[in-house]
């Protein structure tokens, strides 16, 4: 009953499978591989963007951190929210590879609005040389709270971005929960929602560890290349990074991991909502539930062997209730949920 | 006839199947997974040292560079030779993690006398605020040249650090090679030679992307362990990066696969011996070759699909020699170099 | 009629002195000169500190810059209040010079609490390497909204940074003004009252460009010299920079000035409570005075030549009021005060 | 007798009174007082150069980091001497200031020939990703062994850079002295001889902390700006910096200044010569001398009182020489030269 995280599971079949096929013989070193040449031609064609310069790396703070810095002097404040990965989870290194940009927080939990944003920049609005400088916009996408972005909510807040001539990026760990969730193209939630430049998750969805980074302006391209070697994210045995990501985007695998994924996080809320005191802090969307138990069933389900995250502290009186996170990724069975929610029931 | 690096090969079979072995259920993430315990208790054993600190990156510079800055504060210098990796191959990683320390070049090659280390501490003697700090030295086992240091030759460049109070750090990419050659075992070749930090190498001798760092001082670990979250090397998925190393470390894969690698060198060496005009630019001791061949002889190799580096611009007359370095990997069939000497001998 | 900062007045006649007296013959430089030993000498004295170490920089936030830097780690955070300055005006010297650290928010305004501080630190709790790494504490006295902390407030403050081992750091630009204000010794409003370092400012109280920075443990003395240097902060003509300080602390005239500056700003502030439609944001403590004036009564006294800061966007109704920060430096004559309130009154 | 540098004398007349002419009420902080507008028009005259974006910082260690960090990408290279200011005496503050740039050293001394800088770039000839990418050429006018350029020197030199598109800084803390010995103009001594970025010199010669940052191409003004300000380098209180430099340039105090400097060291080498003993290690072109000295008459001219650096160190039998450097400043009076070269001759 691992319910943590995403980034706990096993390969996908078709991840294993074409890792296992490429690994035989001599191939070409640091990214000129021919199934990079393959995987970089499948990604244009599913993003509509033949121009992207698109590149592999083996974490997402890593896709975080490297895309970032390329598109932020050090000057300049990135915007994202309180809840956003790239503030609390990644020991500052956006800070690291930006050179000491500021993150400005902006709304108060895991989604902003135009509003707030427009706020938030304008906060920066003296332009001289004592404030930070107005840097790029960050979205989560799935957020960090398991919700997604509507397509307008996302050109909403991109446009308000554009106003002030800034980039957009989107943190997409999750990207392909949201894109399922949304039932829209690929396109549709990046650069026709006014996104720049994506994190395009793998390993939270049947990747051992890769993640692409997509520019969809190939301006940045070689800027990249040298922010990942100097950042040491250069592999010489590229193919087993790109072979991940060609088995995660053969036959589907990446679309069906994340469906089964979303499917099972809606089957266990399913389950939840027959939980007697559990109530959801957000409704859940994607793959990730936040919800309230009350501590004794938080109790017996420990006691059972249930693994997820307490959301907040723990502490107050036992009948209290207790803030959890519980992640589905994609190979967690049924029958886990099951039992799950038959603990939780008591 | 792939002779251009050993960053290009498959896995060892031990490699591959223990990584296959890991790929299934739910695994505790970022390093404490249940393997890692295993491949820490390991090393420990094989190093003879009990309270090392030890952790697993993906890839060389990485391992290098984030030592390097767990020993190194940003106003102090390396000491390094001229043709170090870390110095040439790694984009600035080692004065980004550091944060701009400088790397003093020593001596005028691949490898630094007592004397020529001692000289540019010196170099640095005012030990004023104006100048460098003198800090670590970095050593490379075997060395970009494919020489090897002996026992005797590093404990008297450590022990020239050492009446400095420098430490010091080996560059052990090709760690195992070295090992085999010098016949002796691994504390000799580090703690017990005065090494205080190593980057033992797996990806270049049968694994897919997995260095281990060794602290053999357990203080840096907490440092070590922020910087590589900071600098984005810390895996969530980390056993897939467990794996490979248990894989390696088992059925003493790791010494096979370089004394298979090492056998080939030799064997190369010794088909070259026969080969007109063939000139050797160091003693091969491991698994690299640096020689000289001539311009038709490259020419024919070329043209007949051999892989390899060229040392040095290629211009000059075609009756002129051409300077080459050839590598052999664990994996490169004797057939491929009976072809490949063939080839040469026209 | 200058109110828009006491950055911008003459020298004291006491600093200008002993800078021309110093102007003689050569002296040794880099902070060696025998004024600087003097001047050193002085402050410990000032702050019954015989072992601080004491050094001297040219700018507040070279100051601010380099002292923190010295007691944070790039993966730590600084917790500071939304408007303190190293937040709002320094460029990201902070983030820069630390190496990427973060400044955490505390509070709403430009004074924290210890419960907000608490708040903040408990923000950062999991304590894994994935999070900011709790750091120094950083406050403000005189507060960027010319408040004071009280000697309680400032050891109720620092208590909670001590429960937790972090360092307090005071930014002291307007040092004196404080001291004056709440009528204690420095050494009451620093190292009783929790404070670690302090940069004592000069600049604004009658100096041309000194502020000195004291560490109240010399444990960081070298780490901070080396950090100078890099920071091309340590002066060769130094004695320059010791004059100043000379002069500053010589017959008292760091107090004098000071004394001067908030009788100046409690005579102005007196005056404006007899302008209709003045209304005080904050109650006077120092020499800064935060007021909204209603905009016609702004229009008279820009079209007479005040000089002053607005406090926010100027935009809205003729008949609105607008936000102003009046600040009084001690060589703002009385005539300037009771001219700006004649034409204030209409 | 004061010989140990030029960065120790006191101000030249003609900038004190400047600083204390301008010592006089409110000036507007930051840069935009009145005398930086002089300052600025009066030496665009100068150069010939009426686009060139100018700047003051107080140190010369800021004019070449900002300046340098300005022209270079954290993976480029910088191209300098072994003897560099850059390289030996500024602590990493170039490494600093770029985010971890790396210095190739080229010649052997202080000053580079055409093939050598060529052949120091052709070392970095790779152009792939893993190693340093080529950035700046810096030189340094007069030398750090006091020596000069010529002409033509500077043009063949920059005249390599322009060839690879690199861009020609130079560290002119002794701008004048060299304008002078070669009785140029500041416009022939820079752009026109291919220099596209300068730090022009105050301090050493007659101010008390100011230097001239100034780009010939202006597209550099708002990042520098921003560097500037990040690095703690911007003044409030501007006009102490502004007035030094106008009090500088006015009166043709600067050229009058360096002209006495030089005249008085041509006055002590030219006593040198009858010294029995001396050697100088390279020929006196402007304001300093290197030499070697008996160590008896070393011994004498301490016992004496004399204060001048040793060159390397200081061992070796009674009979040995010693070397030296001697530096003149405009301040020093040629009685102190005669007693020196009195003492010397014993």
């Amino acid at each position: 009953m691992f319910f943590a995280s995403d980034n706990a599971g096993p390969m996908h079949p078709s991840v294993r499978e074409a890792l296992i096929a490429a690994d035989t013989g001599h191939a070409v070193p640091y990214g000129d591989d021919a199934i990079m040449a393959e995987v970089r031609s499948t990604l244009r064609e599913i993003f509509e963007a033949p121009e992207a310069a698109i590149y592999l790396v083996a974490t997402g703070t890593a896709a975080n951190a490297l895309t970032l810095a390329t598109l932020t002097q050090p000057w300049q404040t990135v915007f994202c929210t309180p809840l956003a990965h790239i503030q609390n989870d990644e020991c500052h290194a956006p800070e690291f590879y930006t050179g000491g940009a500021k993150l400005t927080l902006v709304g108060e939990d895991d989604k902003m609005t135009p509003e707030q944003l427009r706020g938030a920049i304008d906060g920066w609005t003296r332009g001289d040389v004592h404030t930070s400088q107005r840097g790029p916009v960050a979205l989560t996408q799935v957020t960090e709270m398991g919700r997604i972005y509507t397509l307008d909510e996302l050109r909403a807040v991109t446009s308000v971005a554009a106003e002030h001539g800034l980039p957009c990026f989107m943190d997409g760990a999750r990207f392909t929960n949201a894109l399922l969730a949304l039932d829209c193209t690929p396109a549709e939630m990046t650069w026709k929602a006014g996104i720049d430049a994506l994190s395009f998750g793998g390993t939270k969805n049947g990747c051992a560890g890769v993640e692409a980074v997509i520019f969809f302006d190939p301006a940045h391209a070689w800027e990249f290349e040298l922010r990942r070697k100097r950042g040491a994210h250069l592999f010489s045995k590229h193919r087993y990074l790109s072979a991940q990501m060609q088995g995660y985007l053969q036959n589907d695998a990446w679309r069906e991991a994340a469906r089964t994924a979303n499917a099972n996080a809606a089957y266990l809320a399913q389950g939840l909502r027959d939980v007697t005191g559990a109530v959801f802090l957000a409704e859940p969307q994607a793959n990730m539930i936040f919800a309230t138990l009350p501590r004794r069933t938080h109790q017996r389900l420990r006691a059972a062997g249930a693994v997820y995250a307490l959301w907040g502290p723990l502490d107050g009186a036992p009948e209290e209730s207790v803030k959890m996170r519980l992640v589905c990724d994609w190979s967690i069975g049924r029958d886990q949920i099951d039992r799950f929610i038959e603990i939780a029931k008591g």
